[in-house]
């Protein structure tokens, strides 16, 4: 019977089967069959691994002898003999899985160099103090990884002799030195095992052999295969590879070269060589590289093949790539290829060009690009290059990068930005009382409060950068300053944030502006083309619904009303909403605020024509546009104690009292969303009437306009048929009124775990929801944002008990979970509902594919993410219809 | 071809069937056939009120004949004729669907009166007045509901005619007023009608029947059907009975009486009766109605054979009986028998009696006491019969009836107890540093918090009645004194509280104190061999545990260790833990809890010895064991003001500091639970210490010891799996250390929507876990039981949006499906995994039967609860098995 082919030569044409020959060495195959000049060498299946590894450590039969075969192939091919005196065959010896995995054997080098061949190499290659320096690090690397020596032991040894000699560096020890360092790592190996470094090329090479077999069951590779699921039954494969010297002669050398620009993505070679050199030449620094054009004039025949091997890469690739390329006495071998690292700015570039040169569809470059790296393209942001001095770090709650003067009073603020001057309002928190500061700040920095508190959300919404819970940093107001890290930074310091990183520096960083290309519209153009989720916007003003319209945002997914309230001149009518002591004080508010909210609603409609717009009526508790108690407490200590004006104490104690009465042990658990609805109908009965007076006036000036009247905060089905019912009375009311046909629907807000569960309820009566994810993930992990961000979220993720921050990425398990639920009970009872998401994950990538997973109709997110969401779903649908 | 039968007299031996004859119809057919003298009567079955109704209002052909035979079978039967005018017969026309509904046509009385028979009744009863009585209100009931003429315009005659006679009530009008009222009557009908009021009766009893067919569909029974899921095809019979009269002289009379004592259940006839009258005299209040007993002398015959009758009412339905009944010259009738309503103490006594006389079974006896009221028995209560003078109601937060002197300050509170003054402390709400002050205090009232609040909780654990959330209640500390319902409640002026109930009351109020009667015990003992749930007690201390194994807990479902922390002589330690600078300072304070906790779990486990005790880790955020940041503020800005102690000064800045950097948005959803544990190790690590070395000191003296440790909040598997190693490794180093074997499981509280569906996850690496149904409720709902329960809750309930509050009954839609989801998937996972709740559900008889259905393997609750509890699960159990 013949025994089964355990050993393939990278040139053998039977099989490219990555299970069988590992990712490597399926690569490797791949390679040298579309003609590309790899160094030669054989590849050991991993079914020689699984039946090594379960046959007790006997290499399954014939192993050995195919292997002999192959090597000796192999010198044929090369013209060099394993263990020849004068011109030894070298290999390196790497392990090789199906799947990339760490844990494993890693890679020995230089294997088949003993006491007699390293002279031959020293000749070959004139470099003595090479030939041994490759044999130094062959003993070390094999001694670790095949016979268990520590590494220490080596590296006190080398420690020791550079000290002796003065140096600092390894390359600065003579070829004399290394030859003893040789004899020594010898010493040490006798020592260890009891006996001599093995010096039969082909022992080397059947241990390592075995050792990469066995690394295949060492702790690390288990736990990581168990972790990432991956089978126990996959094996290893193990490829062994000819070496090859750049430092050979002038005729030699090593380089590494991109196919097109990576920072630009300009169709352009880029990269550098070094004649007569290895690649850790490069690395050490010792010579300065070549740009790779000048290969042409140095190396005019190799510089031609390696142009062509290029094309030749990329065409087989269908991609920008990588490529680790080594000349040894004229001859070009190339080492490596992969698809090439590239800013954004160049990914989208050549995705875009390789269409139009027909090297790659629409799809495929739709899926070249990473949706979240837009984002760098649509702020500003520090310059990659400047020098930092990070002085704290907080929270990234709104992106962009922005310096400033520092200044602690809004109306300070207002007074400076106004002057023209650029200032970053620094508070503990923001509240309502800070917009006309935050409105000319440049960027916002608070010590407290997570990515949902009034500073991010607000800021997000104005499209500003924002460091909040940046706890590291405290304030004096009193001597208007604060300290972080031992320093202190007065009123008037320039201080820069990076609100994409929440990292706070000293001092005005040099920053890059944002800058979208042609190509970058025309990929978005083709993600819209892709049939799949479409793309709405949260926004709040008029000017947030052009910036989202601009970015290609299909409609509006969130009006959030009550950032209407708290607009300088809306809040003290708000509170006198919120403190009126009888029907008519509050009516007369109300009434007030109607005129005001129809004419917002009027801007956002008539931007959005044509587009639907879902209006999310009033949500947060009442007690967010009053006063905090806190600072009220202290007016009224210090009005007793100073026997201040009597009048001024009683407003104040009676505010208070109000205060008190409105405050909440939980306020995201407490009195809000359609709560409030059921408990004051006459605010949301105007919110209702503005919208509808918003739109019967548009209609009537011919623009074409969908509203989605949204109920927050919908837990039980009875909140939702009681409000619908006085929406769509109102709804009639002005129907009746002005004769205008409206085009409106009323739904929810599905952000409760309990609204997830009786959705097919909420469908009946609905028609449409949305997820608000930022509630529903509070909600089912039990976690407060605001607390959990500046708390133990960061050491959660740290160990690991988390995997991703779930307000950034929509947990699957959990919160996801709930959405699938919603989803099948809510289309079961009316299929054509449609279902969105307006939480922050609409932006996310990640996020957006699970929400085209269980089927959404849209996602919605902030104007500034509508890019990233845009290039998302149509990845999403691409990778499903894969 | 035969007509169907579509009327059945009472006698008529066909059919008892429910669905054919209605409740009412059939109870009367049934009454007749075991031999009692009921006034003999007619069904109209529900067959034909379909008939009609399918029929647009036109009788089935053969109902008015069957009819007209029937009514001379009863007129044959009573010796009375229809319309007769010496021996008028008189009928009753009632309706009576299968299922007991309201909103249908009611009662008409003396069907049969007109012009001439009212004077035939006169001369029967030798009572003008009765008669003419009799014949006003018959015309007044009959043109309401089969007229349907406002009842208005009868009242305002009958006001004007007491008027003018200056009477004051409608017995002191005479005959001849009467006769006069009967003419103005029938010229409202000829007015409101156009046509005369109908004289002829059977003309008036068939447009009786049309008008209760008609009541079937009128708007109010429809509706209620609706909501009761009634189907709409069930129709409603009627009932027609002849009138008998209490009031024909000295052989004559009426009465009510129960089969044995309502209030006691001694089995001994208890009622009362009056001779030659009719039941509204009785209601009139004008003669004073003899004792049951007497009857044996006034009518021995009569009093004999009611005796027989009750005998065999009691054999028939197996149940005490509330039975009318009337003598009409010398021959007694009973017009109604129900199951009589009792005091809880009764119910029970009549339960245990019954089993022991044979007449029902034990699982019957168990099915005849409502579980909730055995709450009555087992706290002092308001008696029922004192005079209250309610002055604010809050929420019942903890049960039980106290009075006291107010008392404002906990230090004052202590020092008068322990003089021996009874006290009620009364607060804006409690913190750990008045627990002293409850300690001594008889109850507990609070203005502000919900059924969670740190006073609500604390008073449950200690057994102490509170009322908390009393808004309505205004506290001035500074005056010592407390407004409400416009009074002014100075400190040591006496207020009472009702617990149960939540009413505040001025003044001393009567109370009763509990008694357990051995019938009490009987029963309960009777209710631990239904096969079913087991219950187990929360408890927080060996008296607690003492208390709960008293009333029959098998266990213990919930220490929550954190009221140890909070007790006056750990508090202070708890701070000193938390304020610690450096882990030195940490773990001193920590050695100290340790010691404390350990002989807090030695005596908890001691009194359990012999059923598992499941140990809670500590579960709130550490602020809150900390001061409260306002009074910090305050007392701050008065030192700075005043130019105060600079230390003192110093020190509270540093505390304030602290505390902000502790403090929460939402407490709720912060940093506590299982999050603690994994944050600050040592703290969990030092809990099962204590636990595990007071486990091995009982094992050592011989006490059978099984824990379960409890790691709260669990939203996450590696939470669970990463906890439960740090415990693992605590008891195997105890183990280790003692050289006893520790019978522990590790396990979870399941209180996260998360938790709930990855409950797969969690049964895999646990031993157990519980349901901790408030927080679950909490966050299925977005409801912050603190604010809720104050703010919008009672709206919620008061308007139907949700018909129980659901922090009271487990919401089967949201919560329960969340329960349902976890069992099955925990179960899936490891089938044998034990699963109870420890929620206040736990106690709440609906709760518990639902608890029952999903397969949980116990509950658990308060130890004034657990008797509830035990004949709640058992009750669940008998009804499933039916």
């Amino acid at each position: 019977m013949q025994s089964k082919t355990y050993v393939y030569a990278f040139d053998a044409t039977e099989t490219k089967d990555k299970m069988l020959l590992g990712g490597k060495g399926a690569n490797l195959a791949i390679m040298t069959s579309i003609g590309l000049p790899v160094p030669p060498g054989l590849t050991i299946t991993t079914e020689a691994c699984n039946e090594y590894l379960a046959g007790e450590g006997q290499f399954p039969e014939g192993l050995e002898a195919q292997l002999q075969d192959e090597l000796r192939k192999l010198e044929h091919d090369t013209g060099k003999v394993f263990g020849d005196d004068a011109n030894p065959l070298l290999v390196s010896v790497r392990s090789g899985a199906a799947i990339s995995m760490p844990g494993m054997m890693d890679t020995i080098l230089n294997l088949g160099l003993n006491d007699r061949t390293v002279e031959g190499l020293a000749q070959a290659t004139g470099d003595e103090r090479f030939a041994f320096d490759c044999y130094r690090r062959f003993i070390q690397m094999y001694s670790d990884v095949v016979l268990g020596i520590e590494q220490y032991e080596f590296e006190a040894i080398l420690t020791e002799l550079k000290h002796n000699r003065q140096v600092q560096f390894d390359h600065e020890l003579p070829a004399a030195d290394l030859r003893q360092l040789v004899a020594s790592f010898k010493q040490v190996v006798v020592k260890r095992t009891g006996q001599a470094f093995p010096q039969e090329p082909f022992e080397q090479l059947l241990m390592a052999v075995r050792a990469v077999f066995g690394s295949w069951n060492n702790q690390r590779a288990i736990v990581y295969r168990k972790i990432n699921n991956i089978p126990d039954h996959l094996g290893t494969a193990v490829n062994v590879q000819t070496m090859v010297f750049g430092n050979m002669g002038n005729d030699s050398g090593t380089g590494v070269a991109f196919t097109r620009n990576p920072a630009t993505g300009e169709k352009r070679i880029y990269g550098e060589y070094l004649i007569n050199a290895q690649g850790e030449d490069v690395v050490a620094g010792i010579r300065t590289p070549e740009p790779i054009a000048s290969l042409a004039n140095d190396m005019p025949k190799i510089y031609e093949e390696f142009v062509r091997i290029c094309g030749i890469l990329e065409k087989h690739y269908h991609d920008m790539q990588d490529i680790e390329f080594t000349v040894e006495k004229g001859k070009l071998y190339i080492l490596q290829t992969r698809s090439g690292k590239r800013t954004t700015a160049a990914a989208i570039r050549i995705a875009v060009e390789m269409v139009q040169e027909g090297a790659i569809t629409k799809e495929e470059a739709l899926l070249r690009v990473e949706p979240a790296q837009l984002d760098q393209l649509l702020h500003r942001r520090i310059d990659p290059a400047a020098t930092v001095d990070v002085i704290a770090k907080g929270l990234p709650a709104s992106p962009g990068a922005a310096y400033g003067a520092i200044v602690f009073d809004a109306d300070e603020a207002e007074a400076l930005g106004q002057q023209g001057h650029k200032v970053l309002l620094v508070r503990t928190e923001t509240t309502p009382d800070d917009i006309h500061g935050m409105v000319v700040a440049e960027g916002v920095l608070t010590a407290r409060g997570g990515m949902t508190s009034h500073a991010a959300v607000v800021a997000r919404g104005m499209g500003k950068p924002c460091v909040s819970g940046c706890e590291a940093i405290k304030i004096d107001y009193a001597s208007e300053q604060f300290t972080a890290d031992g320093r202190v930074f007065k009123k008037g310091d320039i201080v820069s944030i990076d609100g994409a990183t929440g990292r706070v520096m000293a001092g005005e960083i040099k920053m890059i502006e944002p800058e979208l290309s042609a190509d970058f519209n025309t990929l978005l153009a083709w993600a819209d083309e892709v049939p799949g989720l479409g793309v709405r916007a949260n926004a709040d003003t008029p000017a947030d619904a052009l910036k989202a319209r601009e970015f290609g945002a299909k409609g509006i997914g969130l009006v959030r009303t009550e950032h209407m309230f708290m607009a300088t001149d809306r809040l003290p009518l708000a509170q006198r909403m919120i403190l009126a002591e009888n029907k008519e004080e509050r009516a007369a508010a109300l009434e007030q605020l109607q005129v005001m909210q129809e004419d917002d609603f009027y801007g956002i409609l008539k931007v959005m024509s044509g587009y639907p717009v879902c209006i999310r009526l009033l949500d947060p508790p009442l007690h967010e546009f009053l006063p905090q108690a806190e600072q009220l407490l202290v007016d009224i200590t210090t009005l007793k104690l100073t026997d201040g004006d009597k009048e001024e104490l009683a407003a104040k104690e009676a505010l208070l009292a109000k205060v008190r009465s409105l405050s909440e042990f939980n306020p995201m658990l407490g009195h809000r969303g359609c709560r409030l609805g059921v408990t004051f109908p006459e605010i949301y009965q105007m919110q209702a009437r503005a919208i509808f007076n918003a739109m019967a006036r548009l209609v009537q000036e011919g623009h074409q306009v969908t509203t989605e009247v949204e109920l927050p905060l919908v837990g039980n089905i009875k909140e939702l048929t009681l409000l619908k019912q006085e929406v769509t009375q109102i709804a009639d009311a002005v129907q009746a009124e002005t004769g205008v046909t409206l085009d409106y629907h009323v739904g929810t807000m599905i952000e409760l775990p309990r609204a997830c569960l009786i959705a097919d309820q909420i469908a009946a009566e609905s028609g449409f929801f949305t997820f608000g994810t930022n509630d529903l993930t509070q909600t089912t992990f039990g976690f407060s944002r605001d607390d959990a961000e500046g708390k133990f979220l960061p050491q959660y993720l740290e160990a690991g008990i988390l995997t991703e921050n779930p307000f950034a990425v929509i947990d699957r398990e959990g919160v996801g979970e709930l959405m699938r639920i919603a989803v099948e009970r809510g289309r079961s009872a009316k299929p054509e509902i449609s279902i969105g998401i307006c939480g922050e994950h609409g932006g996310n990538p990640n996020s957006i594919e699970f929400c085209h997973e269980i089927g959404l109709d849209y996602v919605s997110c902030s104007p500034y993410r509508v890019p990233i969401a845009r290039l998302a779903a149509a990845q999403a649908a691409l990778k499903k219809k894969d």
